[in-house]
């Protein structure tokens, strides 16, 4: 199949391509793409939620085995999983994207794919952005606008002594997932070369019975569906943040901005089987994976303690811990009753 | 000097460096930077508006000639730039930066000065963003977020036949300082190295009496001036936008999306004096400069014909034309009263 280059479509054609068929699902949303703004119109009753991200090749994500359309997938799931954070609903996205001439209109097509699914899937908005050709690589910038009922917000700054702190989903995948990735590109470029001197074309990574951990890697979801059953529930969290950097370094953001400390148990930190398995393999302390791994995209939050019922009755939601007053410190409780303070990046019982 | 590593203060502290000591000025900003998302509040007779831009080092910028502070100032202002031209104010701005090891938490205070220079002239917020680390060269995404009074929105799909065409300012000035910078780097690569193969370090470039051409490039000024004279005068103009890409390429979007025609007139398009002088010195059209040289940031826009007194007694605005309908085509009357069709790039009568 012939590529199509971009240099015959320009810029505004290539937006115009990428985005003409996008219907706009919200009533917020007044115009779209194509003006000098994206002009939107939110209710009386309603805050505005404004998040930003920069995901760059070769930091962010490794075209080796990120394929572009789970790239697009990814690029708004990050940005809409920190509206939920703050208990609101993502609407509306803008879409910068700098790219190198290696990559083709059919390459931004599945990029786009994976974005619209991701979008269609949380009735998000495409309404505006920007693309530019690069010096090297592939630069995604995304902004994602939501709404949360006025006063509703939720900080990370209002977790209260005797909250309980909270954790969707389980932790620790999607580093796993990483590790395993990068594992099999390793084994691949340490092939034999051929006699062009290109790696075999027939290698087939290794993966079976691992598939929870890429998926949880390659295509995160946001949790929308917490924030929804919150709601329902009447819930209304404390304090909330979403995990991205690893429940160690967040559990910290809140208890900093909470002026507050926290006791969190090892044993009630979530974790799925394969995540298990798989760090037992890599001779990894699965522990470690949960606290420092990040990428999990759930929420972490706390919630009165008059809410331990409906949090116990509360589907894929587990109680790890609950906050304390500042001088107790940031601590973690571990299996045989040991207690560490919580740090940003390697609390490692193995170095302990 | 010595320069502070970025490693020292890691990406939160960077950011908390950075923005520490920023007041919020404006009553619809309830957060800024510091939770997975920014809050905002908008009255209820106000739309919002969003625009973003990605400006790439080596692509957009160059920055052997182009000092931190400028960067910082264009960045804001080229999304302010977008706001007025909707015909509203702009409030807030999100700012991701991806930087490569070269630079340094100065360098990073550079850009912030005048990021936040422009923000101040403009009442404008900074209300989040995100640092991240760079293989190569500087990328900077901005976000802009803006009002606007309800239904009063400025599209391009506005004008009708008879509406007059309306610049402000004057036109080329930029494109013209952007081929001074590349002509004095030019200069400078030339001359010989010293015995260490490093350039001379006493190369003083020669701008006399071009200072204003530089400015134009360097540090562009939004038309918030503009917006606020026109609503002073009570004037609502039918289409808008400002000019990035050329007087060309934004009237076949006005007249495109408006499903119309122009008549512009040579003679009436606004040129300073150092334009028309420097012009000459190139041995360049300044017609082509101010028509297809871009980065002039002033405003394009049509009013009714019932307006024309009005827009006569307002300064810096010029009536360059009128808009007709779709099958009179888009046309430049020359001075020598010849006609030509506008093209979007490279209207030369050179070629001709």
């Amino acid at each position: 199949m012939e590529k199509n280059d971009i240099k015959d479509l320009g810029e505004f054609g290539l937006i115009k391509h990428l985005t003409k068929d996008i219907p706009l699902v919200n009533k917020s949303t007044l115009k779209g793409v194509g003006d000098d703004c994206a002009v939107l119109k939110f209710d009386d009753d309603k805050e505005v939620l404004v998040t930003t991200d920069l995901l760059l090749e070769g930091v962010h994500f490794d075209l080796t085995y990120v394929p572009l359309k789970h790239l697009g997938y990814k690029s708004a799931m990050v940005n809409l999983s920190d509206v939920y954070a703050m208990g609101g609903m993502p609407k509306q996205i803008t879409v910068s994207i700098g790219l190198s001439q290696r990559f083709t209109v059919d390459d931004m097509e599945e990029f786009y794919a994976g974005l619209r699914l991701a979008c269609e899937a949380h009735g998000v908005d495409i309404v505006g952005g920007d693309t530019t050709s690069s010096l090297t690589g592939l630069m995604i910038s995304i902004t994602c606008i939501g709404e949360v009922e006025r006063g509703k917000a939720i900080y990370r700054s209002g977790a209260k002594p005797t909250d309980l702190v909270c954790v969707s989903g389980n932790l620790g995948a999607a580093y796993l997932g990483l590790q395993l990735l990068e594992r099999e590109k390793e084994i691949f470029y340490s092939q034999k070369p051929d006699a062009n001197g290109q790696q075999p074309t027939d290698f087939q990574p290794d993966f079976a019975g691992r598939e929870y951990l890429l998926e949880r890697q390659l295509k995160p979801e946001a949790r929308r569906d917490i924030i929804l059953k919150l709601r329902e529930a009447g819930i209304q969290p404390t304090a909330m943040m979403d995990i991205s950097d690893g429940l160690s370094s967040e559990l910290l953001h809140i208890c900093e901005e909470s002026q507050c400390g926290c006791r969190v148990y090892e044993e009630h930190i979530p974790l799925d089987y394969q995540t298990a398995s798989q760090a037992e393999d890599f001779n990894m302390n699965v522990t470690t994976c949960a606290l420092n791994g990040g990428e999990d995209y759930e929420l972490l939050f706390t919630v009165p303690l008059a809410d331990k019922e409906k949090i116990e009755q509360m589907e894929d939601v587990k109680m790890i811990g609950y906050i304390t007053s500042a001088e107790d410190g940031k601590v973690l409780i571990t299996r045989d009753g040991a207690q560490f303070d919580i740090k940003a990046q390697g609390w490692n019982p193995l170095k302990e």
